[in-house]
């Protein structure tokens, strides 16, 4: 019997009608990600170029391909410790100890995990309780709140316009609102705007969280992509309570490797990673050594593909400023937010699909990020410069448009 | 400077003093993994033969490798959709079909998952809310017990022995005492027993459960490692109100490759791979590539396997016996689970670490498995043909003590 008629002769696994409606709560409370409905429906338009991922549209550099490669040859397909391989722990160790001046111990305080959204999620689960009060400053990477409400916390969003950053002032003075907090995810540089801290802002931040027993999740997965100035992370100035949540996947065009990693203090990581062995076990191993040799050997490649993001975001950049858009110039990750032309449509999510529609150009409304998003749109540079060249022109073209007409 | 002197002058991330102990309360209140706690133990000793994983020894099949590697030249390296790549999905179905005879839509009934332990997290979370009450019949896989506990589920174990089956009657009477469960997690063929349903037990406890509303999440990892009988599936038998949780980790020894995959009634699925977007994005692209070689061409590898294995066990069993241990034969998966001889150590704990000391041989204490363990050991016989002829030989020499020795 062929497969064809086998499937008209099935069983089909229709749910049981008294079953409807009986999931989890929590779960069915929490929208569908936006940013995949925007994807699938502009994906759909002919000849649409799209500026929508947050994903390196390069391919993995050679010598890692050879590395998992010969790790599938030598049997590296049994199941890895939880926490990942030693090797691999010790890599981000030295990675860790060059780039941020502290020494994590491999056995106890670092776990590799299923890219950064495995590390983001254990860590939220590892570190709260329901009921926890945390605070998530916004426009930022909408899984942080689905992981939170989830979870079932108190969630504080803090709109971070114009900046882009939660300054030092706007920390204190949450902080006198919320004595409660006993946590905050920071991210920098950011998803979606590109903006970092400075190493001053930085330290003026770490200097009042210090002050608190708040536990810093800091998502640092862009600290490779920051252009023009230093990235000073949050485990050289608060590693006694900051969970470090990074990865090889932006910063090595890994994304599909699905390798990240956290590093913290001993006590905080023995609950994640426990909750990490419930979740997933361990990470692929193949992959994990894959992520090993990116991190032993794997230096220039970060320096090679930094250096075409940038020309990447000011190519892009300029056309935007050309089409009437106002931007300050990202200083990290790949992502430009781009105030849109108080001559256009003023609601973002609507000014997406127009621009969809007549431009086929393919980008994310802001306010898909939380307040301080609206009227933005957020444009990925992590594509290829012909791609980049060609949305610039289209996106020109769709400017004049109003050059003749009235505002919408 | 030097990685060491840097390492010597390096920040260290110490806990701050306050944040001592407040972390997540429900993590911290399982216990932490006492199959890796035996397991770590039992390591150390020299010259140990480890019967303690459940883990094939056999390598990937190399057509499957090829595909993984082709998949890592082809610059699989980016995201997959969160359910898994579709050309996986449709393999899914295909074999599911054939398999079940129950057609599940690649789109919106499949969700590729990392390993079946992402699954069993997935389904749970997706499924339950917090104070649900659930059923795990014991013996049984510690991770159901951890997933249950961690979300705040009420959980009801079922001592299975000495069938190590929930059979029909004793379903039945669970039932009437515990009307409000809302799921129930089922896994044959049963880690740590091997025991299985075989289809009449299979048909009889579907009939009991079809009359209610309960949820079956349905493990059935093992089911192409079933000996000596037909695999009926309850996707065959209750398609409308189960959650099948496979993969192709045992059945193509691909533990470290980390794809397991769910198959349910679509509002079901919709809620698991929601929570499973938040929880990993999705799986590792080259990966899936090599799960979706293993469901297309890869039959004949699992009979091969499964030949093997029938033959492992049969040896392994055999030498128990001649030492005195009583065990019935597992239909399925690669444990035995024995009965430590009355003559001998009746702690399990206790039993496996003088075994582990005195003969060198590594196994697991039932009493790990939760009630109806106690007084058992799970050997696997997922180790090399060599490797239990002198386990075997190991473990009749120290039984060999026992017939000159008073009882313990």
């Amino acid at each position: 019997m062929n497969l064809t008629s086998q499937k008209e002769r099935a069983l089909m696994p229709n749910l049981k009608v008294s079953l409807t409606a009986r999931g989890n709560r929590a779960i069915q409370a929490i929208p569908p990600s936006l940013i995949r409905t925007v994807d699938n429906r502009i994906s759909q338009i002919p000849d649409i170029i799209k500026l929508t991922l947050g994903e390196p549209d390069f391919e993995v550099p050679q010598h890692i391909k050879n590395a998992a490669k010969l790790a599938i040859d030598q049997n590296f397909s049994h199941y890895a410790p939880s926490a990942g391989f030693l090797e691999l722990r010790q890599e981000i160790s030295n990675y860790l100890l060059k780039a941020t001046n502290t020494y994590y111990q491999p056995e106890g305080e670092i776990t590799v995990t299923v890219g950064a959204t495995e590390g983001i999620y254990t860590a939220v689960q590892g570190i709260f309780n329901p009921g926890d009060t945390i605070i998530i400053p916004t426009p930022s990477f909408p899984l942080y709140h689905a992981v939170a409400e989830l979870m079932g916390l108190n969630i504080v969003t803090v709109n971070t316009a114009p900046e882009y950053l939660l300054t030092a002032n706007k920390l204190a003075e949450l902080l006198i609102k919320y004595p409660q907090a006993k946590g905050i995810i920071l991210n920098y540089p950011n998803n979606p705007t590109g903006a970092t801290y400075s190493p001053e802002q930085a330290r003026a931040v770490a200097d009042i969280l210090r002050q608190t027993d708040l536990v810093v999740l800091s998502d640092e997965i862009y600290a490779e992509l920051t252009y023009e100035q230093h990235h000073l992370s949050m485990a050289t100035l608060l590693p006694e309570q900051t969970i470090l949540i990074s990865g090889c996947s932006k910063s090595h065009a890994m994304t599909g490797y699905r390798i990240g990693y956290l590093a913290g203090p001993a006590e905080l990581m023995t609950s994640i990673d426990k909750i990490h062995q419930f979740v997933v076990t361990t990470a692929a191993s193949p992959m994990m050594k894959a992520a090993e040799e990116s991190l032993r050997h794997g230096q220039n490649d970060i320096i090679q593909m930094r250096t075409i993001y940038q020309q990447r975001r000011d190519l892009l950049l300029n056309a935007l400023n050309l089409a009437g858009f106002t931007t300050t110039t990202p200083a990290g990750a790949f992502y430009i937010f781009a105030r849109i032309p108080t001559n256009m449509i003023q609601d973002d999510v609507k000014f997406v699909y127009d621009l969809a529609e007549k431009a086929q150009v393919g980008v994310i409304p802001g306010s898909i990020f939380g307040p301080g998003g609206e009227h933005h749109i957020r444009l990925s540079y992590a594509a290829s410069t012909e791609s980049l060249i060609e949305a610039g022109r289209r996106i020109q073209n769709y400017a004049r448009q109003y050059q003749h007409s009235a505002v919408i």
